[in-house]
C-alpha cells in the first residue's frame, strides 16, 4: 500500500482518513444510507401469508401500456373477479371493458378522468387485490394508498424508484399485514425458471456470480407514455433505473434474503450520447440538450455476505440486440441465457444427478460422456435437461401459457401465481424485501455514480432477518406436489 | 444526498469528509497512486521508431510454455536470426535447438542451468530483441536488463505485476530508447482484427463501452508451470491478475492514449472456492489452505476521459466455456464474439459504408434491408462483412498464419508485425504506455477490492501525452498500402 497517496481531491483529509485504518481501509470509503429502525410492534413480512380467498376480486389501475394486457390474462385464471378499471384517459378504461366482454365476463365499473381517480378505487370495501400498471413515477404512492385501504398490491416494475418510497413500502405491508408484490415477469420466463431448478438441485454447485441486464433499444418506444414520463425520468437520473428483469432472477437463483444478502454496490457509466440525440432531435427540435443524464450505458457490481457477486446492466438506447443477460456462475456448472442459451455442467455434479434422475419413472436419460468439455453442452443434452429439469410450475401452465400470451407465457404464469397463492393463502412468490433489494439499485446507483463511482451499502431491507429462511422456493398447496 | 449517513465505519472523519464536499463529492473516494516524475532530459516512447534493421537478431529466454512455439514461428519469418536460446532446464533449450535443426536454420547458443544465466545473452553484444517468455514474477527484471543492455525487449503477458515495474519499464525504455513491447496476441485474432478495421472505419459510431476477459479453467494446466509459479501468483494475491487478454483489444478499438485516456477503476472478486479447493487437494493434501486469495470471478470496471467505460473479467477456475467477451458497443452498431460472433449495425451508418464499399471495385455487395434489425445480422451478411473489412495485416498473413499456426494464427501475426516493424525502422503496434495500461489493472485491481472496492486512479503512463496521437493504427512502410 505504500504507493497510495490518498485522495484526488481534499487530499489532507483523505490522507488523514486512510491513514487512520492503516493498510485495511476499513471499508471506509463506503456510502451508507439512512436503515430506519421498524417501529415497535410491527412485524417482517417474511414468509407472510394472507387468509386464503375463493375469489380475487380485483381492481386494475393504468389501462395505458401494460394494463389490457394484464386484464386480459385475468380474463383466463379462474377464481378472479375484475371489479373496477382505472385510467386517466376513458379510452383505456373502454378498451378493458370491452375485454371484459369478449371474454364473457361481468362488468366492471369504470373510472377515469381525473389523477386522483384511482383513490376511488383504492377506497371500495370489495376489492382484494389493486393491480398498478401506472407510470413509474406513481407506484409506491398508489401502492402504499392501496395497502392502507386494506388492499393488496401488485406493482408493475419498478415498483419504487427511490429509497424513501421503498421503506414507506416496507413500512406499510409490515403495518398493515398486506402484501406488496411487485410484477417481476422475467423470474417467470421459461430458461429462468428451468435455470433455478436446476440450481436449486444443485446442478450448478454454489453460484458464485449472477449477470442480469435490461438492454433494449427502446426508440420505437419512447412516444408511448403518457406525458412522457418515461424518457423524462432517463433525461432526470443517472444509475440503473430500470434494474429489475436483470437482478430480479439472478437474486432468487443466490437466495437473497433466504441465506444471504447484498452488501455493496458500485456503478458506473457511460456518457449519454444516443440518449441526449434522441432527445434533442425529439423533443427539443434539434437544440442541445445537456440536461439528459442517463448514461447510455451503466454498469451495476454488487457483493454479498457470503462473499459472492452480482453484475448488472442498464443500456436502452444504443443499437445492440436485446439481452438480459441471465448468467450463474457456480463452482459445478454454469448457465447462460444471451445471445445463446447454454449450460456447462462437470461430471461429478452430473452424475448425482443422473443418479437421481435414473431413480425416476420416465426421466430423461442423458449420457455422462456428452456432459464434461470444455463448452456448453450439446444441443441435444441441453433440450434433455431443459426437459428433466422443467419446473413444476412450468409443466403446469405450459400450454394455457403459449395460448393466452403475453411475453412467450411468462406474464401469465405470473398472474396465475399471484391468484393461485392468494386463493390458497400461501406465501407470494416475491415479498416486499424482494420488491426493495430489486428496485434499490435505481437510487443506489445514482448515488455511486454521482459520488465518484464509490462503493454504496445495501441496505437489509429485512433489518436482520435476511438468513431466517433457509433458500428460496416458491409455495404450493400441500396436495400440489 | 440527504439519506447519505457517511462511511459504514470510522464514520465522525467520514462525515466530515463527506460533508466538506457538499453535495458534490469531489470524486474524493478516489485512491491515487503516485505518478513518478519524468527524469529531465528524458523523453516519451509515444511514435518511437528505432533505426530499420536488416536482420532481427533475437535471444529467446524462457522456453518452457510459450517459448518453443515462438521458436518454432520465428523459423518462418525472414530476416531473423535466432541467437540464443536461455532457460533453466537444458532439455528446454535441446527441444527448440531441434526445432532450428529441423527448419535448417544456424545453431544458436544455449543457456541454461541457473536462475541468472538469462542475463549472459542480454550482456551480448550481436543480439537487437530479448524475446521474454519466462514466468511472470521475472518478465519486468529481465526486459528492463535487456534495455539496459541496449537490446529491445518484447515480453510475455502480463509484461509486468506491480506499478513499481511498470514504470520501471517506462522509464527504461524512455532513458535508453529501446522498445519495450507486451506479447498480447488476442489483439491479432481475426474477430478481434476485422472488428478493429471496422470500427475504424466508423461502422460502429463512437464505441461507449467495451468489453473483454480471460474466463479460461486452468484445472488442466496448473501443474505445468515451473516451480508453481502460476499458481502460487493466484494463491498470494486477489484481482484481475491476468487482465491483458481482455483489455487489450478493447483499448486498441477506444484509441486509449491516442485520444482518450482511462481515468478510474473499481474492483469486486467472489470468495475463493474452486481455486481454493484445487490448491488444497493438489498442493496441500486435503489440509485447509485459508491462504488463497484470488477470488473464483473478479470484475473490473474502468470510466475514461471522454465518458466511455470498459469491463474486464477474470475467472480461471470455475467450470465455464473459454470466453474473452470481445464486445464493442457503440453509437451506431455492437460488436459481440463470444459465445457466437455477431454485429448489429444501424441503417445510416452502414449505408455510409455501402457506397464507400460500392466505389471500390470487387467489394462484397451488402444489402441494407438485411442490416438492420432488432438483432445481429445473418450470418451471411456478417460473413460479408467480415470479408469486406478484413484487416489488411490479416489479408497479407492469413495463408501463412494458418500454416504456422499457434491460437489459430495471432501468434505468428504478432510475431510477424514484431519483425516487420523492426526491419522497416516503423512504431510497433504496441508501445510501452499500452504495456503499462494493460498491465496496471493488476495491481490497482488489488487495491481497489483490498480497499473495499473503492475507486482507484488510473495513472497517465504517458505523463500528459494521451492526447497527442490521433487515433490507434498499425505502422506499415510507405509503399505497402
Amino acid at each position: 500500500m505504500k504507493k497510495i497517496l490518498g485522495l484526488a481531491s481534499a487530499a489532507l483529509i483523505a490522507s488523514m482518513f486512510f491513514a487512520s485504518c492503516g493498510s485495511n481501509y476499513c471499508a471506509g470509503g463506503m456510502i451508507r444510507t439512512e436503515v430506519p429502525e421498524r417501529p415497535a410492534g410491527q412485524e417482517s413480512m417474511l414468509g407472510f401469508a394472507a387468509p386464503a380467498m375463493d375469489t380475487v376480486r380485483v381492481g386494475f389501475i393504468g389501462l395505458g401500456q401494460r394494463g389490457p394486457g394484464a386484464v386480459e390474462r385475468f380474463c383466463y385464471i379462474d377464481g378472479t373477479k375484475i371489479v373496477a378499471l382505472c385510467d386517466i384517459i376513458q379510452e383505456n378504461t373502454e378498451k378493458c371493458a370491452k375485454i371484459l366482454k369478449e371474454h364473457g365476463r361481468p362488468e366492471a365499473r369504470q373510472y377515469y378522468g381525473d389523477e386522483e381517480v384511482w383513490k376511488q378505487v383504492c377506497e371500495r370495501d370489495d376489492i382484494d387485490l389493486i393491480y398498478i400498471a401506472t407510470n413509474w413515477q406513481s407506484h409506491a404512492e398508489i401502492a402504499k394508498y392501496a395497502m392502507e385501504h386494506g388492499k393488496h398490491a401488485a406493482i408493475e416494475v419498478p415498483a419504487a424508484l427511490t429509497l424513501d418510497e421503498i421503506w414507506d413500502l416496507i413500512n406499510t405491508s409490515e403495518r398493515t399485514r398486506k402484501h406488496c408484490m411487485q410484477l417481476e415477469n422475467c423470474v417467470y420466463d421459461f430458461f429462468e425458471l428451468t435455470t433455478l431448478n436446476m440450481a436449486q438441485h444443485g446442478l450448478f454447485g454454489e453460484i458464485l456470480h449472477g449477470e442480469g441486464a435490461y438492454i433494449h433499444n427502446l426508440s420505437e418506444y419512447w412516444d408511448e407514455y403518457w406525458n412522457d414520463w418515461r424518457l423524462t425520468y432517463n433525461r432526470d437520473h443517472r444509475g440503473d433505473v430500470y434494474p429489475t428483469h436483470g437482478i430480479g432472477p439472478v437474486c432468487q437463483a443466490m437466495d437473497i434474503h433466504r441465506g444471504d444478502k447484498m452488501n455493496v454496490l458500485v456503478s458506473m457509466d457511460t456518457k449519454s450520447v444516443c440518449g441526449r440525440e434522441y432527445y434533442e432531435k425529439n423533443r427539443k427540435n434539434g437544440e442541445p440538450a445537456p440536461e439528459f443524464k442517463n448514461g447510455d450505458h451503466t454498469m451495476t457490481m454488487i457483493s454479498t455476505e457470503e462473499g459472492k457477486t452480482i453484475m448488472i446492466q442498464h443500456d436502452v438506447v444504443t443499437p445492440r440486440p436485446y439481452n438480459r443477460l441471465y448468467q450463474l456462475t457456480g463452482t459445478k456448472g454454469f448457465a447462460n441465457k444471451y445471445p445463446v442459451e447454454g449450460y456447462m455442467i462437470d461430471t461429478e455434479t452430473a452424475s448425482q444427478n443422473q443418479k437421481e434422475a435414473a431413480s425416476k419413472e420416465g426421466a430423461a436419460q442423458i449420457s455422462l460422456d456428452e456432459l464434461y468439455a470444455h463448452d456448453f453442452v450439446p444441443e441435444d443434452v441441453k433440450n434433455a435437461l431443459m426437459e428433466q429439469y422443467k419446473h413444476p410450475i412450468q409443466k403446469e401452465l405450459e400450454e394455457i401459457a403459449k395460448k393466452v400470451g403475453g411475453h412467450g407465457g411468462m406474464d401469465y404464469i405470473m398472474d396465475y401465481r399471484l391468484v393461485y397463492c392468494l386463493r390458497n393463502g400461501l406465501p407470494l412468490d416475491m415479498d416486499v424485501y424482494d420488491l426493495a433489494e430489486w428496485c434499490c439499485v435505481g437510487e443506489l446507483s445514482e448515488i455511486s455514480i454521482e459520488n465518484g463511482n464509490v462503493p454504496v451499502e445495501v441496505p437489509d431491507f429485512t433489518r436482520g432477518e435476511w438468513n431466517k429462511i433457509d433458500g428460496y422456493r416458491h409455495a404450493f398447496k400441500a396436495d400440489a406436489r
